[in-house]
């Protein structure tokens, strides 16, 4: 990376903490405005993907990759490049599917969590991170690749790590074959 | 700065885009909460400020700053420190009072509002960043200085620059006498 390059990325860093804390008061807004855990990960969720559709552009206008050829890239591309550009953590991958179109997403730290000790005991079933997923779901959709992305493991529920799942749910063949 | 303060220093940045557009949805949310500009400006100020009590711990943590001898130093320590630790940007100082009391902070860019165009015609009086108060406000309280902070101007509604106004309410001279 140019020296040039690398100033302009600066410009783009902002504090983790501002934005953990920010994205912490977005919940609990929502805690307030539903009652259900299962709203309130709807919610992140969409919230997520209106997010992910706009930031893709962002994505690949900074991070000048190349067109993945598989879903295993794409993930990779997703756990090494992505997450560390917008998260400053990497996640590593693994595939859980003979198909080859269920990948892992693997935490061990997750900067989004940083000032949460644990859920509250009323809501349990809440997926804090949800945002997350409905990121990677939009940004996905506008690379033409669906997927359903959702929260397996999740330490803030005792948890050992944070594992997030990405199920591809077309084949880039089949989509060649509708041509 | 050492080396290692340099890479613990970017484990804590993240990038902005996700910032912006999280805010974004967090704004949205409260709009979608509260019909009156009003209350959504009172709930942001409010989360701000809950924010700000928390962040001070940071700041001072990772700054490593002295104690400021005057508002107009501590003004600045927000303008020139703060302000680029957590946004990413700088702003410039103006003292707008005989009394000492009362600064503007004044920024050319407002990376918060990176992604929005204007405000809708039935929110022309929402304080979109409103935020960035209530974190001022909160953050000062627990350096024990209580201040009023509101937005005077906003680029989003129009005007040439967004300002911040500052105003102490207690002088420093004050709290030593009440000892």
């Amino acid at each position: 990376m140019s020296r040039q390059a690398g100033r302009k990325q600066d410009n783009h860093k902002i504090s983790r903490e501002l934005f953990v804390l920010t994205y912490g008061a977005l919940v609990a807004q929502l805690c307030k405005d539903y009652e259900k855990d299962e709203d309130v990960n709807i919610c992140l969720d969409r919230m997520g993907y209106s997010i992910g559709i706009r930031l893709i552009d962002d994505f690949l206008a900074r991070s000048a990759v190349k067109k993945c050829r598989s879903y295993s890239e794409t993930t990779d591309m997703i756990a090494q490049v992505a997450f560390k550009m917008y998260l400053g953590v990497t996640a590593s991958v693994s595939c859980s599917s003979a198909a080859g179109n269920e990948f892992s997403l693997i935490l061990d730290k997750n900067p989004l969590v940083d000032f949460v000790e644990e859920l509250p005991a009323e809501r349990a079933s809440l997926c804090y991170c949800n945002l997350l997923c409905g990121v990677i779901r939009g940004a996905l959709e506008m690379v033409h690749l669906a997927a359903e992305v959702t929260f397996l493991q999740d330490k803030l529920k005792g948890d050992a790590v944070t594992e997030i799942g990405i199920t591809f749910l077309r084949k880039a063949e089949d989509r060649k074959h509708k041509r």
